[in-house]
């Protein structure tokens, strides 16, 4: 089973268009638990209602040499059925791209990354090749300097069109596998309506919302229709960190649950 | 001692503008070594040649849990008054580019880094902050599918410039810690001229000469000038990997020694 089967199944069987981020931050975990144990313990409140895990190689790098094995153990600790994203925005020349692609897929196993398209077709090629996993390609991104190059004006034979609308239309060029999405900050609900409306099919990766501030009924309007399904909407710190105490679990269930309902509310509309 | 005063430091005690790039495939490395004895071979072969040394974080990534204490290795067998370059191409929202400085610069020592301008400044700010070290901007990458979107022209006022003199120019915009750096690659020696031309003391990493192509030639004549002496000019599997045999250190270093001299010799014309 390839990524996108792997991802529409977890979609309609969850009912949830909702990803969980597993971003952890020591200092807002309840005192006296280990990362695993909390890792462990969101994901086990969480894995009937998120269609999939996002994991963010950077909180994991920060810890130095403890935090690969800490990586492995929450992407190892998601139930099979459900995709599990490497947040890890990579992308180099060709022959390098292969060692992160290596690293990523074959080493840790997992079933797609964000990867970035300033360098071109080829630094993503090797990612790609995986036909079985998922390639999101950075888009719109979710912060403010996204506006820095992004949104510049760019030739597109006599029309001009921003940056971010020129890799949508690669990468849906680049889409022979059937295997890419592209990723698109909750932060621009009219970009993200647009994106959609020239790629029905493609998986949006979708982040932003809670604490960065992305308007959940915006997202879920523009992002998931009829016919476009495949909206993973991410968030990070609104659930694992719902509660500094002992009952993270519960609250991030229930701001799971929250979050989950909300999307499918305005969806559905 | 700031990165910027300790690379002008080492340029000119070495006379050398060559960085060795610390890319291992272990495939090409000598029955019987083992990685770190590899790397500490070639690290001693070169560090009176080498003005820096750039370390390639996938080629470490790819071998999973034991690949940080490789990767700290590499780091820390090189002679302290060396700068150390890590080729990681990061860059992420600003609360994930904390978490990657803090990685790369607090917890692995690394002099520089190499990151990804896509995401606009607030990607870039975490790693600027750290007023003592560099911040190389991806500019004109070496590989073929940089052309993508590195050369499409945007609107800049009245004229119409490619995307990758934009990021030139934000760069130096951006420069208010005098830390910034732009890579060009090699293969790109009209581009190299351009972006040199524009900015006269900015330091360019240069990879691509060697297995890639780029001609020492025109690296050397178009970005090292009277006043342009901050020229990083990168080759890794030509000079790691000259031999496969056990004179793999050696070789390394007459290799090295070669494109030193070739530099020096075409820049100085």
């Amino acid at each position: 089973m390839n990524f996108i089967q792997k991802m529409k199944m977890s979609i309609a069987s969850r009912k949830s268009f909702l990803c969980v981020g597993l971003d952890p931050d020591p200092r807002l975990m309840p005192p006296g638990i280990s990362l695993n144990e909390f890792i462990l313990g969101i994901v086990k409140s969480t894995s009937d209602l998120a269609c999939s895990y996002k994991i963010n190689f950077a909180f994991f790098e920060s810890m130095g040499e403890k935090g690969f094995a800490h990586l492995k153990f929450a992407r190892d600790c998601v139930p099979e059925d459900i995709p599990v994203i490497a947040d890890a925005k990579r992308a180099d020349i060709g022959n390098t791209s292969r060692q992160y692609a290596e690293a990523i897929f074959s080493v840790m196993g997992f079933d797609a990354i964000t990867v970035n398209p300033y360098m071109g077709h080829d630094s993503l090629l090797p990612f790609i090749s995986y036909t079985d996993r998922g390639v999101f390609i950075l888009c719109r991104t979710s912060n403010p300097g996204s506006s820095d190059f992004q949104d510049v004006l760019v030739s597109n034979g006599t029309d001009k069109i921003p940056l971010y609308q020129l890799v949508s239309k690669k990468a849906a060029e680049w889409n022979q596998n059937g295997n890419i999405g592209l990723v698109v900050g909750a932060t621009w609900p009219e970009e993200i309506k647009q994106i959609r409306n020239q790629n029905p099919d493609m998986p949006l990766l979708i982040p932003g919302v809670g604490a960065q501030g992305g308007s959940i009924e915006l997202v879920a309007q523009n992002a998931i229709g009829p016919n476009s399904k495949m909206a993973i909407i991410n968030s990070s710190r609104s659930i694992i960190h719902a509660s500094c105490e002992n009952d993270f679990g519960i609250r991030a269930r229930l701001k799971a649950e929250e979050m989950r309902n909300q999307i499918n509310f305005f969806s559905s509309r």
